[in-house]
């Protein structure tokens, strides 16, 4: 026997929606005032036309609005909706068969045949008077004159223009008649982000090192006299390591060394003392009210404070006396400390999620974050991540977005590829990437390629670092100058989101521990660092023009965009990004080799440009202010390391209207 | 706060199981004695070692069976399990931190570094203690021995060597300790079907054809006559249009005219008279008793009778004065005909399946089906079944399947492809395919490509007809009889099944009604036929020839196993077929061309056959009966349309043993 709740006359199937994340397990990403495109395969047995709509509203709102659907070929279906606000939306689509449409094709091609359609016109009437009935208005009478119309016995030719009139197509089509609809089984969650989740500028900077006097442990005030340099670069976040009191049992010494001496400042990220742990400030920076004060002057110079979430701690952190349940205990009555055998970190005691006090340990971790919103932190960048349950994290940015919606969070997890996309499926607006470890033709190819054209690019934001506290990447090292600015306008024009390592990386530092060692010498994790931010040898020119182009450029504020163009020498890298109507169109090209200098010839994909082979365009190099006048995809260029290491070519086109030539961006 | 079901501490993460379609929504397929590989994407957070396991069950079973899972690479994990039964099983996967493995390769990595492991022998004892309280017999005693010498303070060295033991570790993995297990959300479904869902030969004949004497009408017995000549050939399916009364009203003529002469027989598809219906017998085909003998004979040959399933009725139908409910009334009081507007079948009334008695048709088209069932049928070749709901479908098959799992589907639809393949997952045994329109290399490469490596394997079997009583395809028009030759070895090799409406394909009949269509003149569908079927043009040994290598071959048994290979010539294409263990390994080379001959190089995929480049290898063409010694990837063929427009070569590998040359399959 057939189910007696199921309906067995909806023949409406709907397959293969789109966007979706793992069946809609997790939402898919979008920033406000972008559009979500649903496509889905939409059929039904036998030659009746489908029909079907998108079905949208915000998470807790009764309002569901709907949007037409379009088909696009091979059963494919094609709607969109906008999101306009900060925080979940969800959708859905649903199908049916439109009478009205197969009866109307239908009569067309019986009409065309010349066969009676008399009985047809009545099916119809009958069709048209449903519709009527949920009409209201104009529409309702003039479905009511139409049904009357195509019951007139004595008039065939009225009776057929009547029903094929696009009014009436019009009319019907407001009424849709949903009978016997099928939904899709599944409502698919969006998380819209403010805009900054798509496009951000990081730099990150060690508050204690901003002293401008050397020798000095720096304080948040220092730092906050450096906001001017930081802004005039052009970025937009100022991400800080942890600002917490420094443990001092097993304090690490300089360059990582065991033994600490006794005036070595620890790394950030050895978070507790007896001055207190996750909320507190160290003393050294200063208080809660310098670093409020911080914030509100980061503002004013239109950059946004990152805070640094790192959930582990010292032997000296107030947890560990006041929840040694948080902790894994040892045989030996000792607290069991990190470790990646045979690697020891005895300075740091991990948390013990599996502990059986983990509900209240979540708790806890979530009150920390929520101080730090309480004074004014809207990013957070989240330390090693993958280190904790993908289940705790799922839910404290859940907990978290929904009462503030406008928070960000950046996943620091450099590991395996499905842990890191894990990272962002379960919440994290952001992620770091392998981006430090791409450096040829070939692999920034593919690796961007499966990060913008792939289903990732519905839930994973990079945000690209060519170097961070703890990755001096090879090719820097070995490169020079060059190296750091192709690096750089690699980052900066491949990703809408990117940050450095400052000052280091503008001052081109690049001396390793040791070769063969990512980690830098005199790391500044173990130590203060004194700098002339004015070198002659600072990248910040480069840095501040590049960030004025991202800002220009509508086309750089984007990563699903990113297109590779193809080039005739392995060091020479081609790639687009365009803005939706084409009206913002950049081509970089990059020299990746930062010793010699390259030329050679590339070859365009014109079409995905909206270019014509037929007619010249003129690109601009942004950079280099260098203007070309190029036709057809293959064009030739030339870059040196030392000088001009890249091209940013904003494409002009020359267009012929009736009157004039008209010259338009 | 942390919803109170859920256990935070679970901190395994199950994605990207495969197989699965629609995420679990609808059940893959296999035949009995198939293993279901299944894979899983499973990880956890930080360092810790994952395990997962392998569970499956049949279904309505209590009894779970659980097979191990390995790493691939990647995070990916694999296991698999067999299915030996006819019916249904379920499998999902569950995966959880397996301390003893984390513990013992830290512990092999300290012990490398040379570091006290005092403390972590003590953790592993306690870890093995809780293993041991789950043990049984001899390995209690041996885990419990183990944690007392690891407890020994006096002997670091033994303690370190009791720690690494191998009988320790195969001991631990026999009672895994499944603490904090993730399981999968979804339990997924295999419906297992016997055999010949997978391998199998049809032939198409009409009973009404049969006589021995020109013009008289055909009977069943005639017919039964006939199963011998159809065994010669090597069919093991014999399928039957309908051999139901045909209805009179609108009766269609010859060549579908639609005035009929009285001694026209109509169309077997046109079904229903004052005869009865879909449970009666044609009166001039013979009686109940008839068909029972039929079918016992045709199984004394090897034959199974596959039977049509044709849910429309002609306006003579019983149903129609006794379920005038189950069709659709017009205006004018009269039932609706069928219609693809401009065309009409007036001679054919479509059941309402939107009718609000939907629910007693389906019970009564069950009962149909159940009908021919308790006759002997066991295939149903179903016709047009996409112009019925697919809801029906599914649960019609899922019904039929509960109480008798050997019955076969095989779907009649020539359709849109999400249509063809929606089918197929709702439970369709075997599926009619484009093959009959895929001619050239690229056209045949690319949809066999489709078909056997991509999802569409897991559900979607294929069953090849190069003709059909509605398709006489355009090359078979123009080719002759290497056309029907060339066609005939692409169905039997590129399908493990395949089926021919004959007699009319081995007597390479070839007229079109007319030029541009690819009805057959005179068809067999609206008049009786007799012909000569010992016609020297016959094609009966060629294909008596390939049945029987069909046979002797397991390669050719199966459609996953299919690879194309390259050729440097459009009209030459080869593709290869192996079983498992490589120990049967067939290489087909097909002329395309069946005017001219056609030669030039093959390019083999050695890697996917097991051969290398060093050895030379025989090829056996056991079609031609050629011999070839072949080397290395790239060999020789040239075929000719008239005589031997393939190959069919069987690959045997000489091999070198200790003390000869040995010769192997």
């Amino acid at each position: 026997m057939p189910e007696e709740q199921v309906d067995g006359r909806r023949r409406v199937v709907i397959e293969s929606l789109s966007p979706q994340i793992d069946y809609g397990r997790f939402a898919i990403k979008r920033v406000v005032g972008e559009t979500v495109v649903v496509e889905a395969t939409v059929f039904a047995d036998g030659h009746d036309q489908v029909a079907c709509q998108l079905l949208y509203w915000r998470e807790n709102d009764e309002a569901v609005q709907s949007s037409p659907m379009i088909p696009v070929g091979n059963d494919r279906w094609r709607g969109e909706f906008p999101v306009l606000n900060v925080g979940r939306y969800e959708y859905t689509i649903e199908g049916w068969i439109d009478r009205f449409k197969t009866w109307r094709g239908d009569l067309i091609k019986r009409i065309d045949a010349g066969q009676d359609v008399h009985i047809d016109l009545l099916i119809g009437a009958q069709i048209i008077q449903d519709v009527a009935a949920r009409a209201t208005g104009e529409d309702a009478d003039l479905l009511r004159r139409c049904v009357h119309r195509l019951r007139d016995k004595n008039d065939n030719e009225s009776r057929k223009n009547a029903a094929l009139d696009v009014e009436l197509l019009n009319a019907v089509q407001r009424y849709p008649e949903r009978h016997l609809v099928t939904q899709h089984e599944k409502r698919l969650a969006v998380v819209v982000d403010r805009e900054k989740a798509r496009f951000s500028t990081w730099y990150e900077v060690f508050p204690r090192s901003c002293s401008p006097e050397s020798g000095r442990h720096g304080t948040l005030r220092d730092c906050e006299a450096k906001l001017p340099y930081i802004a005039s670069m052009g970025f937009d976040v100022v991400y800080l390591p942890p600002i917490h009191p420094i443990g001092h049992t097993f304090r690490k010494g300089k360059n990582n060394s065991v033994s600490a001496q006794p005036d070595d400042v620890g790394s950030p990220w050895a978070i507790g003392s007896e001055e207190g742990g996750h909320t507190s400030i160290h003393p050294e920076l200063g208080t809660q009210e310098d670093f409020k004060k911080f914030i509100s002057s980061a503002n004013g110079y239109g950059l946004e404070v990152a805070l640094d979430i790192a959930f582990q701690c010292t032997p000296d952190h107030p947890y560990v006396k006041q929840h040694p349940e948080w902790f894994r205990t040892r045989p030996d009555g000792t607290i069991q400390y990190s470790e990646n055998p045979p690697k020891l970190y005895q300075d740091i005691f991990p948390l013990d999620f599996e502990s059986p006090e983990w509900h209240a340990l979540w708790i806890e971790l979530k009150d920390v974050v929520l101080f730090w919103i309480k004074q004014g932190v809207r990013i957070f960048r989240v330390d090693n991540p993958h280190t904790k349950p993908f289940s705790f994290w799922e839910w404290l940015i859940k907990e978290i977005k929904e009462k503030y919606p406008e928070v960000l969070f950046l996943a620091e997890a450099f590991t395996r590829p499905h842990v890191m996309y894990r990272l962002a499926k379960i919440g994290f607006s952001q992620s770091y990437t392998y981006f430090a470890w791409r450096n040829t033709k070939q692999e920034l190819t593919d690796y961007f390629n499966e990060l913008t054209q792939t289903e990732l690019r519905e839930y994973f934001r990079s945000n690209l670092w060519p170097n961070t506290p703890d990755i001096l990447p090879e090719f820097l090292q070995v490169g020079g100058r060059p190296a750091f600015m192709i690096r750089f306008i690699l980052a900066a024009t491949l990703g809408a989101s990117y940050g450095i390592y400052g000052p280091a990386f503008e001052l081109c530092e690049n001396a390793p521990y040791q070769s063969g060692s990512e980690e830098y010498l005199n790391s500044e994790k173990y130590e203060l660092k004194h700098r002339d931010l004015d070198s002659a040898w600072s990248l910040k020119d480069l840095i501040a023009r590049i960030n004025r182009i991202r800002k220009q450029n509508l086309a750089l504020q984007s990563d699903r965009n990113l297109r590779f163009h193809s080039t005739d020498n392995p060091s020479l890298i081609c790639y687009s990004k365009a803005n939706e109507d084409l009206s913002n169109i950049i081509i970089v090209v990059v020299n990746l080799d930062s010793i010699h200098a390259q030329a050679g010839w590339i070859d365009l994909d014109l079409n995905s440009l909206g270019l014509d082979a037929a007619h010249s365009f003129e690109v601009h190099d942004l950079l280099g202010e260098g203007r070309y006048l190029w036709q057809g995809a293959r064009n030739y260029v030339e870059l040196l390391p030392e000088s001009l290491p890249a091209h940013i070519l904003q494409v002009r086109r020359w267009v012929r209207t009736e009157t004039d030539f008209d010259y338009y961006l």
